[in-house]
């Protein structure tokens, strides 16, 4: 092992991530800078059933990054190179260190669009953001981080390395080895590099804020924006009345409507070359025969760019409206449209009765399944459990998901079951056997 | 076993698929009509190490559907049940065997789009279609069978069904099943359902055609259309000068601009509901600049729906290419777009060299990865081998695939190291291993 992937101090930022999730001290902190490092490291730890940990930006928020004790930590932030990029067919290789702002950077500085986009995008790393099949605010039009993921090179346990930087669209020959890795949270390998597929950049979306009377009514709308705008429809946003409201408080922000039971925030947008006009009248047709249909109340477009962004102002307070509420539960499930009305009627009333002194307020995407909760203030760890329960076991028999994108790490464990079959539970066990037979990579995550 | 599942009376259409390889005898064909037979089946064979070979429609031309002497067959046509449809979210639950066309038409009737389509759908199978990955002519705006199956139900050699029948666009709670049984040509499962993700209608596209005096210049032209129509830009078909003046004799056509060494069939087109006109517009001045920029020689835009026909009648005569340079090799590759013209101009080379009485032609999916070429008449055995040694010994160093959407069945097992590296394959056969450990399905398929 050479000297200089070693570290003896170990800083704090390498034991903790956003979870807040209290981990052990590692034996070591290795910060290899190359493949062969890692592959080295592996044969390593898996000739001395050595346990081993897989860092990338420390953004998550389900403790998957948080070392046990004694554990061997390989962090891949110096393996952070942008090593080639087509900017004819629009691809990049990348190391898998490198944060995902890094890889938009420089996709835009070649006339493309990385098109997975969130937050955490200055620390977050692609190889992260591929573990984690990351969705963020673009997965309408885009998809999620496997659909932008062309290939990988990953290192096995026992210190393989598996070359699969494939860079085609279309290949029908058997076993996709990136297929393995994305979404299995580092539990199958070690993913060191990636093939990246870029998109045209997106022209100036345009925003429209609309109001609803009732929950049932959105899926309709979706569908009649859909079936009108297809990949043109880059957000659909849904929020409760009590969650605008409470985030025009904090953020000082005045909703463009008039108080509802749920509001929605939509988006158009095409190419960056396209003149954006026609989508703007598609938008406001579409809203039209919405009104027309009593789908919903009412519709405001965003007249200038300052009316945008005052729409998203009030989305985007989640920081402000978590700390108003602090303690508070954050909640990432996901949903079939259909189920997600009758889903938060039933939390809904269950929250009121359970924890009448908390406050919860539902938002999120549902074009992409995707629901968002925040409750709180949650006072002491029964008042967490009991909302956990109401929140997860909600979901069962609703075909639905108790991550949607931020994974399950150490923190989803134990709810799992929930939304996961028997079977497809052991088909996992039976490939993190083939892959990792003695159990030395992220032991304890995703399932024991 | 049931007697209703059991033909002792073998019919030759259970023998052979579209590739013309003749198999052998099984030992018997079972029909079940549900995942249970299947499990039922599956588990005896397993006990009694009897191999198996699992049939959909027998569309393939890879020869994977084709039995060795002695197996028991598993063929799905039974079970073809669309057994939901969501018409508010746009999916579909359906059993494995029903014929792509019957999924088409299914959406089509509840007002919905499955975007997967190919020549052979009114036979092929969706199981096979997903067991393939398969491709078609819509990839550039939807993505192959991959991007449309969220959710699959397999049953794995032992008999134990995984149900993993999911309908979420996002999900981070690990693996995926699904990805482990699209495209691996039923080696390490039999799927018997399917979740199907369905699209918006699509509009009626506007075509143009191209001419084109250098291939390099397509990649130029392809990416510039790509930036300026996004997803509106359904298809990318180039031809070869050869190509159209065959078809154009054949089919009895005109092609719509002079003789060039390249042509390209470029069509956009939005969704059903939106107007056509800015896309026809936007495709207009993607051209003029192509000319202005001497990316091409000239285009011409469809400017009726017969004009639009006859452009793909020249792109469709393959069929009778086929049959007017018989007997010939048909060859489905990949390459990356710059890859791809370096790969023509060495295989148009050594093909002239080394058969010279015979024609060769060019034609594909530039934007799916994907060339197609047809050479012919080859007279015996020897000119096969040398016109595949030469196609797929191309393909060595170019990050290509032998097999860009018609599988790998029993016939490029040979070639199949060429673009596939020693990690994956072994890799592969890890996997395989782990759910198939005495080799009983679709043995001698994909790997040997």
């Amino acid at each position: 092992m050479s000297s200089t992937v070693l570290e003896v101090d170990i800083d704090p930022r390498f034991l903790a991530d956003w979870s807040g999730l209290q981990g052990g001290r590692p034996r070591e902190v290795l910060r290899p800078v190359s493949t062969a490092e890692v592959s080295a490291i592996l044969r390593r730890c898996h000739a001395e059933g050595q346990r081993v940990t897989i860092q990338g930006g420390m953004t998550g928020v389900a403790g998957g990054a948080v070392p046990d004790a004694g554990d061997v930590v390989i962090n891949l932030e110096r393996m952070n190179r942008i090593e080639s990029l087509d900017d004819i067919e629009g691809l990049m290789q990348v190391q898998a260190g490198a944060t995902l702002q890094s890889v938009q950077e420089a996709a835009a500085a070649a006339g493309w669009q990385f098109a997975v986009d969130l937050g955490a995008r200055g620390s977050c790393q692609v190889g992260g953001n591929a573990a984690t099949n990351a969705g963020g605010i673009r997965v309408l039009r885009y998809g999620t981080m496997r659909d932008q993921v062309l290939g990988v090179e990953a290192v096995l346990a026992d210190g393989t390395v598996v070359e699969s930087l494939g860079r085609l669209i279309k290949n029908s020959t058997g076993l996709e080895a990136r297929q393995l890795f994305v979404g299995t949270e580092g539990t199958l390998g070690v993913i060191t590099r990636l093939t990246l597929r870029l998109h045209p950049p997106m022209g100036e979306p345009q925003a429209a804020w609309v109001s609803a009377s009732r929950f049932e009514h959105l899926p309709a709308l979706l569908r009649r924006l859909r079936q009108r705008l297809g990949a043109s429809l880059c957000a659909f946003e849904f929020m409760s009345g009590d969650f605008v409201a409470l985030a025009s408080q904090l953020s000082g922000t005045t909703p463009p409507l008039a108080d509802a039971p749920w509001h929605v925030l939509v988006e158009v947008a095409g190419e960056a070359h396209a003149s954006p006009s026609h989508l703007a009248e598609a938008l406001q047709a579409g809203l039209a025969d919405a009104v027309e249909a009593g789908e919903i109340d009412d519709a405001a477009l965003a007249a200038s760019l300052a009316q945008r962004e005052a729409f998203w102002r009030l989305r985007e307070a989640i920081p402000e409206v978590l700390t108003h509420l602090k303690p508070a539960g954050a909640y990432d499930v996901g949903l079939p449209w259909r189920e997600t009305g009758p889903y938060v009627q039933q939390v809904d009333a269950a929250l009121r009765a359970a924890l009448p002194e908390a406050r919860h307020l539902f938002l999120g995407h549902l074009g992409d399944n995707n629901l968002h909760l925040i409750c709180g203030p949650l006072d002491d760890a029964t008042q967490h459990a009991v909302c956990d329960r109401i929140v997860y076991e909600g979901l069962r028999g609703r075909s639905g998901t108790v991550s949607a994108e931020h994974g399950v790490g150490r923190l989803k464990k134990e709810v799992l079951a929930i939304t996961r079959g028997g079977s497809e539970l052991a088909l996992a066990r039976r490939i993190k056997a083939a892959l990792d037979p003695t159990g030395i990579l992220n032991v304890g995550r995703v399932m024991d």
